[in-house]
């Protein structure tokens, strides 16, 4: 059942991925495959295998019952064995003493988080992808699309909104592939037994290890993780790129839907980010819950990276700080993802009003495409000393940039009416920002197409 | 439902007030209390506020259904409000009207929280002065035990059992002030409508929440607090100080259960921190809950600071993330303070390898003291020369310490042998420590009478 | 010699007690101190105490031997002590045996620390007052000063500036006494010796502590802290509330400065905030100073927490993430106070802007004004229910909400036109914000009177 | 100069890239190549290029007027493009109009950083191969050397020192890797001008990036990167692994020197370690420098991960609280890279206390050992059964295993006294261990070689 605020926080596609009964199901999984690679290899009874395998199945385990038994414990692994052992034992008792032979806890539990690391990533990455593609599309279509760049949350320059898109395209087409490699990274078996050396299977350990990873389709590693957690680390950090790369994009555009500001919305849809007090309102909500997880996961990951420092072969507190730490990080950037995907699915750019807001300094945002035309003649200084004395006269006096340079005769003796006219159009001025689109594009399409 | 690692790493007695159902029944409450206050001033009809109350049963509503409801709308209290306002429509549709009448989500959201944190209060603190008092015996009773103090983790001079205990104590004493002090000062009530002003209810806001703090029995603060979280930041961070107090415990305790100290133990009981696959171990399993809980904890504790420069009169992700966080660091806690006073209501405490222990170093653990009792004749920085020399040579010559100083006539010119066999005694050197311990007590006694 | 950023992200008073210098002479006010308490007691030669005090100047030692001779020794109170010897000796080769008697590096390094505290706390304190000074003037002067609240980056419904600037008051001024509270509970000696308990000193261990704590003018702790560091701690966390405080401040106010918005402005002043590009911009650099405290600050603070769980009678690692951590903290914040209580000294408000943003919406700001005056006779919820109909009206045909309005029976049967007006008028709609604005001026007052 | 501490815990090679004169050099030979790539195209004047460049030396600039300056300009670069600027004009007034021409402030601080990135890069990779070395070494020679595998802090098998040491080895190599690689992602130029679109330089915008790419030997990305900090994170992200990396090893090392087990230590070296009060003592400085370390960089890496959502073009406080983290991360690390690498490589390994603490447990240690051997007949449950049993019996009545066992007739009656004492040896239940050792040297050998 999911807590009050799933629905709003998480909901991504990863969520069916980190219950409580698909957890379970990833160490039985394990303990299938340890009992058919045992089995393969003669060291328990051909037969064995098939009596555990026949009931691994999570949900014909109590859940409240293991989740209490492992308070005692100290994980879910020793009772889950027991229980598997005894399902085992009432249908064969002789294949009942081969269950979870050899393993230690933490090679299933270890072993059964990457087999849901594996479930998760495809589905991670294929939201991620349907994301990109509805910021390529925004890029393409608003390549040229003229808005305020914003700096240190002033006006700035013109820019145009598919070079925003196009850069928040980029960054989750990084964050999608450093998630995809940190997650392969993470394929790989869990196996050493209770001390990391295999000993209880005599001479066969790296033979049922290569078997069970064989079977399990995992790497194999050089030797046992337990107390080395780099790769799941890295993992957690480049869900924390994705969460703030989404985070980014929420926050620019919960600027860009303020009421003073009003260029692009969330798309609007029946109940949702209404007010209570005020019919008026449509509350970026989707922003909220992606701002939300930008600001939660990071600690998230630092207790993470914190908890590297595990004792020895297996550690005390530090991997029990991991258990529930990464499986939210997941379901964290999950929501994020699900909610930026569909404001961006459904986004609504007022071009318009982008165009109005341009006009707002009443011509000072042109400043520099004025210093730039008059600096060809001028040099840059002493251009930009006679802007910014305009600019400021500008200002005391409630006139416009142009007004003002209109009647400076520095100015008019560089510059026409005409080419002073276009070096205060926002449209004229903007740069390298369509090539700047199509770069980013044709990128997606060559490393889609690779 | 709890979830898989509820009972292992949760498992206090604040968990029954942080559920989903008393999430709800905290608003619900506001919202009979809101009620009354407006039908004792004439704002709402007398007798509506009979009919909402009536209906402000958390048990009543469907949780999955908010849930959902509140994914669209940003937040429980939205669904939460129409859900209630249908309820008390069915059967009085006048009152329905006054529902909610001048509050905002927030209104409700916050207010419900600072009941629920009232409870959860003196469920801490009661468990805190268990566990207190359970230190306070141990400290009373080992107060004179001597066992080696270790220092960089390598053992330094004698100290006693009984001031590690009271060392514990006045830690726990100390944050259990803190946590009271910081929980009183969110004991406050929120209620602003839409924008803190509470200007829908005219002239009489003031009148309203001055009624409902008393309701409510909550103070009255000078002015809403929708935009300021530092109260609840500072009640997360009390919570935090609690974690590492019980994670220095922790920390202790698994230090001195390791085999090759095995000095003091978490209470034996069937089924507890045994290994699936080495039957002589006794995991500290509470150690492992306690130290992941002090681990997981500082970091959600950063998230609410990070939170703090929420936008305007209410922010957005800021709040947001508040929501989970708050709740989650009061579980963590309890189910950290739950392990550590069971714990130390059973610690087992080996006096007898304590004192073993500190003969493994075959006296050099006691320099400082024959350097203390060679320093009045020598001063200090010879005398520290001297024994430093002698502790080489006793490594060296694989000899204890004893027996080289014996040989030594810088040595035996100034202390007879059974001045130099006091000065090896670590019984001898113990310093204030009993009386150290005699002022912890005593200050928690005349801190228990104040 | 300063870093490069410290003048910007530093800055503020305290950073003079947080130089290393002052660090050294904090530890050799302990030494001094020590000698003194111990001579009194006839512990050490009368007169070898003011032989060492006379060395105990931290101009005198060579700041760069001290570090490297610390990097072998682990800490810098190892060399300290060494060359403070060295000095004495050479003066005074009798006395030199008695320097750091019976303490150890903890004692003097940790007692330093408090004593550089206790400088610091009035000049934090001073800083934090003179800001709520500057607040509490605008609070007075812009009580009435109507502008749009926002919530969610929305405008909701108008408040008053005041009101905005007595919550930042109100919130400082808990920060403020926070910082008093957790600085004060800092006040205490450390002074425990090789394993906390003195043992070195014999039976006079306490009288040493309790004289050396007079002579400091610090709390004696009934037992020695080296391993308990939830004061300091505490500490931290109460200046992250500053941090935060002053981050909500300034997150408003960069708000609030955006081109759209131009409500209100740090001050101008030569060469600040200037762009090297666009000569028309005013950069927010107190700001971004503020805010980059705000982010930079919560994750030193959960470092602090996380080091609570500290080995036996002193840690590893734990107590050496502290050294450098707490005072950048103050660092940090110190830097954040000034230059946000510059900002205040000279805020530029623009109450005119402020007033023609209140009809950005052309009235759907309001809506709930209108919903409460046509509350009373329609109830809130089929008011809210017309009122919301009306604003998606005025949405769609480009009208204002008051145009609607008029023009709906439901509407004015119910309210005349002057009465539709007022409904429609932000000033008229400020519900109790002055009075707010009030109660917090009040509040300040009568605790400064206390 | 150097702070006080910064020797004992920076120290690494890094350092020398992190200084602020290294700093100013970034950015200055970003302003050296810009001339030369805008002179090379005719977009500046040729010999403007020569005659700018030539005053690109960090070392003639005033720091201290730079710092000053940089708090009211709110970043280092605007004073530094004046005082070059200011430079150029009295040798070459013509030229200084074209110092930093088309360029904006990130785009140099960011650049300038990414050179020093370049720059720290080798230098921690060649640390981390030669600590590798080290590691590799102690892997080989201790393949087969027992000492107790500790899980949870307990002892729970033999395992080797050899397997410990590859797996410290694989770990470095992995973070060595993850650093490679995240740091050559982030050797990319970043030029966008003041609103990321290169509008001052007209047409010739991405004519000049590319040359400027060139020039500097760096990638060229497919649009600028001021709001988007996903590579720098990233990079921070790989440091924390290094420094948790360093920091498991140096927590086990901790472990490993304690009193009480003896069984490996830092290097002893004149001065180093020692305690002031106790001359015995040889506190483990590095593992002290390395914990820290790893406690400290987590907070600072999420500080970055928290930044990222940055404010539209340019961000507000969050691009601020780079500044300072990413380097500090760096030289972070590289000073816990520099104690580990040379505590590794005079590492004292104790095979012999290794051995003797196998003893520690008599024999409880070997009891899965004896499982093993009895489950082949009795299964595994009833034979964990009959060992627990025995355990408990021989921890009862203080007698070792070995001596229960050998009463016990379910034992005799399937083990002789010699295939008893067999799985009681330590030295016979190494399991995998050697092989394991052996495969992990095999792949650094086979990663060297490509």
């Amino acid at each position: 059942m999911p807590g009050l605020l799933d629905p709003l926080f998480r909901g991504g596609a990863v969520d069916a991925v980190f219950t409580d009964t698909a957890t379970l199901q990833g160490m039985l999984d394990f303990e299938a495959a340890l009992a058919r690679a045992e089995a393969g290899l003669g060291i328990i009874p051909l037969g064995a295998d098939t009596a555990i395998a026949a009931h691994c199945r999570a949900d014909r385990f109590d859940l409240d019952a293991l989740a209490h038994a492992a308070a005692k414990a100290g994980n879910t692994a020793i009772p889950l064995v027991k229980a598997l052992t005894a399902r085992v034992a009432a249908a064969d008792p002789d294949a009942s003493r081969f269950v979870h032979w050899g393993a230690t806890s933490q090679d299933i539990m270890d072993t059964g988080l990457v087999l849901q690391i594996r479930q998760a990533l495809p589905l991670m990455d294929k939201d991620l992808d349907t994301l990109e593609g509805y910021l390529a599309r925004l890029a393409a279509t608003h390549a040229g699309t003229p808005l305020a760049a914003r700096t240190w949350m002033q006006q700035a320059l013109p820019t145009t909104f598919g070079l925003k898109a196009a850069g928040w395209m980029a960054a989750v087409g990084r964050a999608r592939r450093a998630l995809a490699t940190a997650g392969q990274d993470c394929l790989v078996l869990q196996f050493g037994g209770a001390a990391g050396t295999l000993a209880a299977l005599g001479d066969r350990g790296l033979d049922v290890a290569a078997a069970l990873a064989l079977d399990l389709d995992l790497a194999l590693p050089d030797l046992p993780w337990h107390g080395h957690r780099d790769r799941l680390v890295a993992l957690g950090a480049a869900l924390g790129l994705v969460a703030g790369v989404l985070g980014k994009m929420a926050r620019d555009l919960s600027l860009l839907m303020q009421t003073e500001v009003g260029e692009a919305f969330e798309p609007a849809e029946a109940g949702k980010g209404g007010s209570s007090a005020m019919p008026h309102k449509r509350n970026p909500v989707a922003c909220a819950v992606a701002l939300s997880a930008a600001a939660r996961v990071p600690p998230l990951v630092a207790t993470l990276f914190a908890a590297l420092p595990q004792e020895q072969e297996r550690g005390l507190g530090g991997w029990h700080a991991e258990w529930e730490t990464l499986p939210e990080i997941f379901r964290l950037v999950g929501g994020s993802l699900r909610v930026m995907a569909d404001a961006m699915a459904g986004l609504e750019v007022d071009a318009g009003r982008m165009r109005a807001n341009l006009d707002i300094t009443r011509g000072l945002l042109m400043s520099e495409s004025v210093v730039m035309a008059l600096g060809q003649a001028l040099g840059r200084g002493p251009a930009h000393s006679l802007v910014e004395k305009a600019s400021r006269q500008a200002v005391a006096e409630g006139r416009g940039l142009g007004d003002v340079l209109a009647t400076l005769p520095e100015v008019t003796a560089h510059l026409s009416p005409e080419q002073l006219a276009a070096a205060l159009d926002p449209s004229s001025y903007l740069g390298m920002a369509p090539e700047f689109v199509a770069r980013a594009l044709a990128a997606r399409e060559s490393s889609r197409d690779a």
